[in-house]
């Protein structure tokens, strides 16, 4: 360890202030920058930056009137809506906590969630009410239930109801006094469902939004990506509940651009909403944009959805996915980040020569996990801790350290200390680096398979399987062999279920990666396991823990 | 005052970090954005970003080994240059202050800031010997002088010097272990001379220079003013020791853009650096512009500027000036910002609407103080420090509250609580806001002529004024006066000195301006004196203070 510095400190003249970064900053920004442009819900609701921040003061009196203090829990239970961006900034500029509830969990994990949390407050849309009223008499905390409602009709239910959102809203006060306080106040709270164990709570400050926000839209502004600013439109399909949808409608309000919410993601509806409301980007996780571009509307050129932008996340962007996306004039690329980590960490922001070059050269530099944004330090560990060269192909775990990491799991020490180890969030990430920068995911590093004494990405083998014709989806995971340590198995989904690729046409495919020296001969699955649907996770993503539990 | 939040703030587990913001984030953001990007220097030196990384780490070696520590202050006498932009890394990233001297002070002046500073190493530009050695004796604190030169060669000097600059960089280790320390430590220490009294020293911490340059950065590549990204070309007119050159040397750094240091301000040198490393952005004083775009070779066509963009600061932007520059395809607008704020505070970024509007609509708009950016909380307050309104007409203080504001002036109790009142900076401007949040500067407080009991701004009758014919430059100060409190008196350089414009003349153009109802009738100064040169500060601003003293 090297002595500790002893910089300059001096202090501030009595009368002086050093604000705290508030997340209510984010606000005023946009309603400088554009206060008449619009944020939109469905084709149910216009409205404009100044009307919006009228609201945010609304619901702030409304929460207040309703015995919401700072350091309470509030939950919300909505689809993406202008109320639930109303929330993001009422709850926190309180001194409240937002709770995102992830309303794609079972039951019993909301349950788990609302009461670990201990929300006292819960802001629910109508849809929700036959999910949470049996929930209820085990959430002794919560007072009081405020409905969202589409439409103003009665309601029959036995939660104890403060009122109807917009109604309450409407009665309120335009002006709330907001005050600054601690910028390290915890401002959102959420939980992540690994793949063990019981969902865990992470947390995010004031300071550490307000941060992720500047450098976001900084990062979304730059050559290289360009994806949005103040006058592009922007259209979230990864849940509000979802990481802060990752941290996008924080960084579109700093910036003031023209917002859609488009509630539940009904295909029909978000296809409306892409074409009439004119949307300029979005992000999603790869297989919801396979979906799209895979839609018959699409294909057939009935809809053209050219000139929309793409931001992957959640998991890695296939090349083939990008280019039937390029094919149809929607471009996309690649970011990396966890719910641990507000999330941005990197992001495909393509260095300046590579920009300018066709897309054949930019597609693989697009579909790469991205290089770190700013005041992110991110490295490649050994094993034992050492930083790997970055020369693109030693392997190592991703760790990071960056102004808005999460400080601990919520209530959960042990657990905490296995994220963060020797002040490092480990990321549980396999990955590479290369001399640019550029970082490649490889695997979870509970899902590489240790088979014959090496490291196998199952990510990269079901890359290599998904090039074989005639199949629309694979997973492989590793099980226990008593010879090997562990041996690959894959799960084929066929495009055709009347007519299965051959497991045999697949083994003779794989070979000739090993034959290119891609690949060890030991990687090529004894099993290939033909299925009719993959196991998913909340979040869309491949269910390794279930497939290895069920292959058990 | 409201009860103070008492918000949520939970502990970090005990491994985690939460990192300081560092200006060292800065300089690896550039170089992950583009490693191969250049620094140039003049037409002497080319500098890859990667190379000036390599740099940083050497200085950061070199002034270690010379007994620099953290908390030490280091001055630095250099025109603008790849020297002294490692200086902006260098010496905070080691914990040390870097004191930004601004060399075109009088001798005494600048003696009295270094000595103020308590300045213990010296940088300093082979030039400035000649100013330095006479001040020496006088810095006992200074142990030792880093000379800078443009070409090896022998020096006879009494300062007793550490070596050279190139020379001694060149032996040390590239690679320095950087720590991270408290984000608010003094990283930049510079002195701003006001019209009255010592200079007085300002200060910024890593934690504000950061949060300024994550903002100018978003700033800078916001639609409505667009100035520069990371595939830009940047060239710095407002000297570096001047409040950073605006902190967009940090800015280009953090989005990796080429950057081009012209050395000492020469005509020639700077019109061949704009030519040959194609610049597209700069920002200076308006009379710097008015110089380039009334060079005979500029207005002949001679050499074409056009794609040229302009921040203009220091003071206002005329709508003339504007025109002009936009004749000869030169973009031009206005930001506004102090010594005192690190500096940016507002900038003319055009709402949607204007930015898609045609020049002649934008100009105004363009001419104007700007709106407040991200972060920055701005009002226009009466004398008794009530806000005003929103309505482009209530002239009031700007008073302002932002991340990046001095906390005091150095060692100067009174004039910092002078500055500070009530928690607010007191910018000591007079200006109105209007509906959208534009400020319009209309003067400095101190010289508002106080007659007849109404405020007339100084600036205004110098802008009403400027617009009759053969006038080159105009100043209106105020004089004391027995009937009326003070009276106008204009000071007014005639365009060709051998047919000067005639008094009377101009006080009937005036006129028009009093029948269309926007001064009154007293504002009409009986005085208007013809001169050859009017007093202007080290920083090329009109010197009333001077003014007035001359004519007291």
């Amino acid at each position: 360890m090297p002595t500790p510095i002893q910089p300059k400190v001096l202090p501030s003249t009595p009368s002086a202030t050093n604000p705290a970064l508030m997340i209510a900053d984010l606000l005023d920004s946009g309603v400088r920058l554009a206060g008449d442009n619009p944020i939109v819900y469905r084709d149910q609701k216009r409205l404009s930056y100044r009307e919006f921040q009228t609201r945010v003061h609304q619901l702030a009196h409304l929460l207040s009137a309703q015995g919401v203090k700072a350091g309470d829990v509030v939950a919300v239970l909505d689809w993406d809506s202008h109320r639930y961006l109303e929330c993001f900034f009422a709850i926190p500029m309180i001194g409240a906590v937002l709770h995102t509830v992830n309303v794609r969990l079972a039951p019993d994990q909301i349950l788990y969630t609302m009461d670990h949390a201990e929300d006292v407050f819960v802001i629910v849309h109508e849809e929700f009410l036959p999910l949470m009223e049996p929930l209820a008499e085990k959430l002794p905390r919560v007072q009081k239930y405020l409905l969202c409602q589409e439409a103003p009709q009665a309601v029959n239910t036995p939660l104890p109801l403060a009122g109807e959102y917009e109604a309450l809203l409407a009665q309120q006060p335009t002006h709330y006094p907001f005050q600054r306080f601690d910028e390290n106040a915890v401002a959102t709270l959420f939980y992540t469902t690994g793949t063990t164990g019981l969902p865990k709570g992470v947390y995010f400050t004031h300071r550490q939004l307000v941060l992720h926000t500047l450098t976001e839209a900084n990062m979304l502004q730059m050559p290289g990506i360009e994806l949005m600013n103040r006058d592009k439109v922007y259209m979230p399909i990864t849940p509000m509940f979802h990481v802060h949808a990752w941290g996008v409608p924080y960084t579109a309000t700093l910036m003031g651009a023209k917002q859609v919410y488009p509630g539940r993601y009904e295909p029909e509806m978000l296809v409306k909403l892409l074409l009439t409301e004119k949307v300029d980007f979005s992000h999603c996780v790869p297989t919801l944009l396979n979906m799209v571009v895979g839609a018959e509307a699409i294909q057939s050129g009935k809809i053209s959805l050219k000139g929309w932008k793409v931001l992957i996340g959640g998991s890695a962007l296939p090349q083939g996915l990008a280019q039937k996306a390029w094919d149809l004039g929607i471009d996309t690329r690649s970011a990396y980040g966890m719910s641990e980590t507000c999330p941005l960490l990197t992001a495909a922001i393509l260095p300046p020569d590579i920009d300018q070059a066709d897309f054949e050269v930019q597609k693989p530099w697009r579909c790469k996990t991205g290089i770190a944004v700013p005041l992110v330090d991110l490295q490649i560990v050994s094993e034992s801790g050492e930083p790997q060269p970055h020369d693109g192909v030693s392997v190592g775990e991703v760790r990071v350290r960056a102004p808005w990491l999460t400080q601990a799991y919520y209530k959960e020490a042990e657990r905490s200390e296995e994220l963060w180890q020797d002040g490092w969030l480990h990321t549980g990430d396999v990955a590479t680096i290369d001399e640019r920068g550029f970082v490649q995911i490889r695997d979870r590093i509970k899902d590489v398979i240790k088979t014959g004494g090496e490291w196998l990405s199952s990510l990269e083998l079901e890359n290599m399987i998904s090039q074989y014709p005639g199949i629309a989806e694979v997973a492989v995971v590793g099980v226990a062999d008593s010879r090997w340590g562990e041996r690959p198995v894959a799960l084929v989904v066929a495009s055709d279920p009347t007519n299965p690729p051959e497991a045999e046409g697949i083994r003779q495919h794989l070979q000739q990666f090993v034959d290119a020296g891609k690949i060890n001969k030991w990687a090529i699955p004894e099993t290939l396991l033909m299925v009719n649907e993959i196991p998913k996770t909340s979040v869309g993503k491949l269910n390794k823990k279930q497939i290895r539990q069920e292959l058990a």
